[in-house]
């Protein structure tokens, strides 16, 4: 998985080739050839890999309080997540790439929903664990969610694809401006 | 350019050949290759073209209300625009796949940069003249732009992308609900 995620993200997938992977891997080609008879079926299982560490890593910020909570996910996805020393920055330009072949490829399309489903379910959790505790106003959910992602996404993918400068950042002072006093009991919703 | 355009969004840039513009080309395709040296040559001039007509299109709403120009402006980024017979969903799929190519390829990129540019710059004027007549606050301009357009825009590729049915209309709910009252000033802040 290692090996397939270092040479997703430095060769982009329309040029990955198993034989690149497997230059990245200490064992053979033929191992790789062996568990895998395409290139598909290594990035499937590789983003099936990179969904669980996510789960991980949003697992182990469980006693975090909600906005906390909240915070990290936006981070991550605005720049992160680095993993086994691979920059965000090459991460989601791997994973645009990929979104990018969706449509024409059902085994990838599948794979990045089940991802995407994920992420949208945990930010769902976190808003409505907001709600409960009082931290978060009575938003509606599901809108909530996919504004705050999408807004954060497209701002990251502008910035690394198109280099649109500060795009990140002005998305971030949007949301603050605009969203989080609706959202956080403790703002006033002109502040 | 309508071959090029009809070819892209049939088969995707990846799988664009010349050969397979020039057959939705009257004209042979020598003529094709005595214009156009590459596939790139030819992708960067439909999106200046497209870019013009997108000019053009704007160009004939001058006369509208800031507020009916914007929801104009928003139509077209979550569906269209459909030009010449090639419907919105394969036009954006079609400039989805070459904004995933262009950290890649410096000439696409810099003319997707172009094409987004002139887009912003619009959404920015059409803010500032609502502002400048009192229809909507004076509220920060480029932050608001990137915010809708990012909003809108991420959207529209997972709805298309990924197939998450519904996100345009979530997303367009969501403005309803969390930034327009804050533009417009007939609007409460907290309608």
């Amino acid at each position: 998985m290692r090996a397939t995620y270092t040479a997703l993200c430095e060769h982009g997938y329309a040029d990955l080739t198993l034989r690149k992977i497997a230059a990245d891997f200490e064992k053979s080609r033929g191992l790789v050839h062996y568990h895998y008879d395409s290139k598909d079926h290594l990035i499937v299982a590789l983003l099936e890999y990179l969904s669980d560490r996510f789960s991980d890593r949003i697992q182990a910020t469980a006693d975090e309080s909600p906005s906390d909570r909240l915070d990290t996910l936006i981070e991550w996805l605005a720049v992160g997540p680095s993993l086994d020393g691979v920059d965000g920055e090459a991460y989601h330009m791997a994973i645009f790439e990929l979104r990018a072949q969706a449509p024409y490829n059902e085994a990838l399309r599948s794979r990045l929903q089940e991802n995407f489903s994920f992420l949208k379910t945990t930010c769902e959790e976190i808003i409505r664990d907001g709600i409960r505790q009082g931290q978060f106003r009575p938003v509606d959910v599901e809108m909530t969610t996919i504004l705050l992602l999408s807004a954060v996404a497209n701002a990251r993918d502008l910035e690394l694809a198109l280099g649109e400068e500060n795009a990140i950042e002005t998305v971030l002072a949007a949301l603050d401006h605009f969203i989080f006093p609706q959202l956080y009991a403790t703002l006033g919703s002109d502040s």
